[in-house]
């Protein structure tokens, strides 16, 4: 057994808190291949591959429909580490072991999954065999929050609609009834979102979390130009590239300011365009420019000593900013390895950097980003399998460490890190 | 033998079509060892380490004494993998053993290579020793496109001066004379390029290429835009920057239109900047501003979702964006590693990050670049020492493949998409 | 024993000339701990990682208090290859045993280093025993540079303060007082820089150096401009942005031409922004923003041909264009692994590419950048290792090279183009 594998071996023996996901709380498990299957890296993938989106997400058809017309396009994909998710998937929790999915045998498969999926404690088998304690939600601003259990389903106030979208009514509206707040300015406006972070926190609230685009570059908005914006949205007009920025920068700046005040992590994911491919399918639309710097964020950092600041970046590139700006700033923590750089390569090197440079109280190793509880596993194994070839290669061979040394580093940053930075798990504060 | 080296031996037995080079079909092979040192790569390596311009490049300085000039250069790039080509010619041509070309022993090279190369069948020997059935040329837009066999040497339409220089009359007059048009307007001169795809098209051509700077953005103009840039560039006047980039525009724009009507793929080379050093030697002035993104192609993308884009980008801080944009626009295919991204360390990464994150079919390996066909053998080798080193760890040592599996995804990248995207070989359409 | 072991026994083996640190020739050793820990890399993590600045940087604490202070916060950074500076230097220097520095040990550290650094000698003992032949050093335009040897301790004429304060008085003063010149217009304030000039290569100054923000793109400024800056400056008002931009690239113009009269390389170190987070430790508050290009510096590399231009990038991401234009400008040469590139991962990366594409005379491996002399051994040996790796991996296994080749190469990297390129060592002119 190589030390690899040994590392691998401790570190896949630990619990995990998944620190940032899309589950529904309610519908958390799959309920048939198509759940699966209809996640978005398969879809967006197998349509690239050559499936027609009208294909894919023609309207009536059954899951096992949709599943038979997917696996049609899975042939050209099997080379991805996105689909090695789906056949992890397969084999840990329906007996599969064939090496591919195939227009032979993907009606057995379904047929297994619909019997398992249909167990009435299937989700709490998929926590208990993914060694899962507790994920992360992503919560609409009025979102109830009811009907699940806050230490398993973790709620996180996620605020992209609040900061890009408050020109549209219905965001209004809806801030308006959910915190029962008429908003006429700036000031009424921060006393709703006030509401809205007290309500969240309690349920049990750990996180406030952001995607942003690659052009955003946060500061302080002057009070005039904030009620200009506000004022001008609630007459129902429509806003300017300038005041939808202003509008923008004044939420986001109040958000910060919120997060200090009630403590919470702002989970920022920086660098995402939406729509780039409108012709996509569903969730499949999104790319992005890599030309952004954290520089864009240094007045948020400096404004905010208090407020910890989790940071995903989409591009690789920005990685090395990343690791630099947590090695110099104390509330900047590196966070997780986000979309098109979740796989291998770029995994391996972007942590090699951050593990050898930067603190190791200041990174959270991964999260999942899942929709369905069955891809924590897989995406999890890929990251640990990385981390101990990482943990082997760089700090065993070339530095020299003992095993014992690199299992605790390896641990930190895949568990003590989220415990202690969101007051999680056994760091519960 | 090692993984590695199984996988390389399946990969080397493959014969090859090169879907980019700059072959001259009427001297295809080299005539004597000035022909391959005289390729930029070396003359501006060896002018970079010492040798001064004019001494390179004395007018009527023999082929041979040439060499000999340059072979002083040598040494101090001896290390690159530039050089390493050159050795590996010598070695697999010319029966060479010695591990560099020195002043001592560049003289019997030199003959050794007339030699052979003065022997009528020294083409078809490259060919044939190389394992190529057939290479992409790079034609001008006016190229008789004659004396030669189109199955073997495979017409592609060049279309940089069509876009960045029509403003300059000696353009102007080859296309009129060429197309037999006489171009006043947007309209002619859509139909004279369209008479230009239709010639080339009837004798083989399949692809449309062309490089393009950094700051390019394609994007549709208004005819009315056009026909003021056309206007004035037809009146002889010079084009200020923006009617030179509405005209530039209007040609790109224009070309994808054509590419669309004739379903021809666009190959497009991203990020160079022409004569950043105009000090250097021929061919050897050219560099570039890694701060570029796919995000500038995506109305492009979109607009033509028909066109099968080949997306080739000059510096590897981009190549993750090609991944993500080959992952989800079905029309965007990564192709090859292109020019300062065409070494070893570059290969490795961009290559591991596309096989694991696009679909198998949605990325062509690699192309020579070529401008003499002994050149083919050493750069595809290196790729296919690579490419059989990511395969081995990545694939079968990291997650497990067989062996059999990888060399099947070797080989679709190698040379399958290429019969498959162009229509040419065995998948000929 | 691996090849890659004995590669680095080979390189190891050379006796060192450090091209670029910040020693202080009059101090060039630590006097006690506090002189090592406080190297603004362990003040940074430790306060990154959760010490208060003013814990730090309190005034009036002892040097052991000090000491004492970061022992604290080393424990959250000993991932990190910076702590592992620190302990090669007990272990090499003070026989120190253990694999970290902690609260129970930190004392006998400490009186051990205290004991070695009270020997008369110690200076000559560190520089022995890290194979230091010379150091370059860091000096202000107006140090008298007297009171050491100049042949162990090199001068470098530092420009940072010429380039973008000569707007404050002082530094004005500080240049018409050391050079004895009146200056009041372009033509004076070139001849008390050029007085600098002579005044430094008398005392055996061999480089001149300058960091540069990421957004420096240096041009000639027309005359008129430079006088309307330098007029507005010496009456003592204040600069606005577009003169300072043109009083800055005036005086960094003229550098380069002086260091064109004087045949001294030109040391730029391209990249960083000043004082990004201003409440950070002393030395702990700059970042960078990695969206920079080269291609800001062609007029540069094309106005003086005859200036060797010494090329550090501060971020990974500018590597391959470094690499790239070293290829192409015979007068720029890719020097070291700067700051926040200075660990393995991004050294291995960067120094690979360089070395498979770039002329094997038109690299300087690598510069300690150090403040005291103790860690030239650490930083050396890192890089050694690193060099050994990827000579052994990159070129003896994938490229079939032979040990004593890849020893050749490794020693030209490290020390004979350092002698060559500014004429120093054996190799002084």
């Amino acid at each position: 057994m190589s030390v690899r594998d040994r590392l691998f071996g401790e570190l896949d023996s630990l619990t995990l808190i998944d620190p940032h996901t899309h589950i529904d709380p309610l519908n958390p498990a799959a309920k048939n291949l198509a759940d699966l299957l209809g996640y978005h890296y398969y879809t967006e993938l197998a349509h690239s591959a050559g499936l027609r989106r009208d294909w894919i997400e023609e309207r009536g058809i059954s899951p096992k429909e949709k599943v038979g017309r997917l696996v049609e396009g899975l042939e050209k994909i099997d080379n991805t580490i996105q689909y090695s998710w789906l056949l992890e998937i397969a084999r840990e929790f329906f007996d599969f072991t064939a090496d591919r999915v195939t227009l032979d045998n993907w009606e057995s498969l379904y047929d297994a999954a619909l019997a398992k999926m249909a167990l009435p404690d299937w989700e709490r088998r998929v926590l208990a065999h993914s060694k899962l304690e507790a994920v992360f939600l992503t919560n609409d601003f009025d979102d109830p929050l009811a009907g699940f259990d806050p230490s398993i389903y973790i709620p996180c106030l996620r605020t992209d609609e609040l900061v890009f979208h408050l020109g549209k009514p219905a965001i209004r509206e809806r801030l308006q009834r959910a915190s029962g707040i008429a908003v006429d300015g700036p000031q009424s406006l921060r006393r709703a979102l006030g509401q809205r972070f007290e309500f969240f926190l309690g349920r049990g609230c750990k996180a406030c979390a952001i995607s942003l685009p690659p052009d955003f570059a946060p500061c302080r908005v002057e009070n005039a130009a904030a009620e200009r914006a506000i004022a001008t949205a609630w007459r129902g007009e429509p806003l300017d590239a300038d005041r939808q920025r202003e509008l923008s920068l004044f939420v986001f700046w109040t958000l910060a300011e919120l997060c200090d005040q009630f403590r919470l992590p702002f989970d920022l994911m920086i660098g995402v365009n939406r729509a780039v491919y409108p012709g996509g399918v569903f969730q499949g639309q999104d790319l992005y420019d890599s030309r952004v710097s954290l520089i864009q964020y240094r007045d948020l950092f400096n404004a905010f000593p208090n407020v910890t600041f989790l940071i995903s970046v989409l591009a690789s590139v920005t990685n090395q900013e990343l690791t630099s700006f947590a090695w110099i700033f104390p509330n900047v923590v590196a966070h997780g390895h986000w979309w098109y750089s979740n796989t291998p390569a770029f995994i391996e090197r972007d942590l090699a950097a951050r593990l050898e440079a930067a603190p190791r109280n200041k990174q959270i190793g991964y999260y999942s980003d899942m929709y369905k509880l069955e891809f924590a596993l897989p995406k999890f194994a890929m990251y640990k399998r990385i981390l101990a070839k990482v943990l082997a290669e760089n700090f065993c061979c070339d530095r020299g460490w003992g095993e014992e040394r690199a299992v605790e580093l390896g641990k930190e940053v895949l568990r003590g890190n989220v415990e202690r930075v969101f007051g999680v798990g056994r760091g519960r504060v």
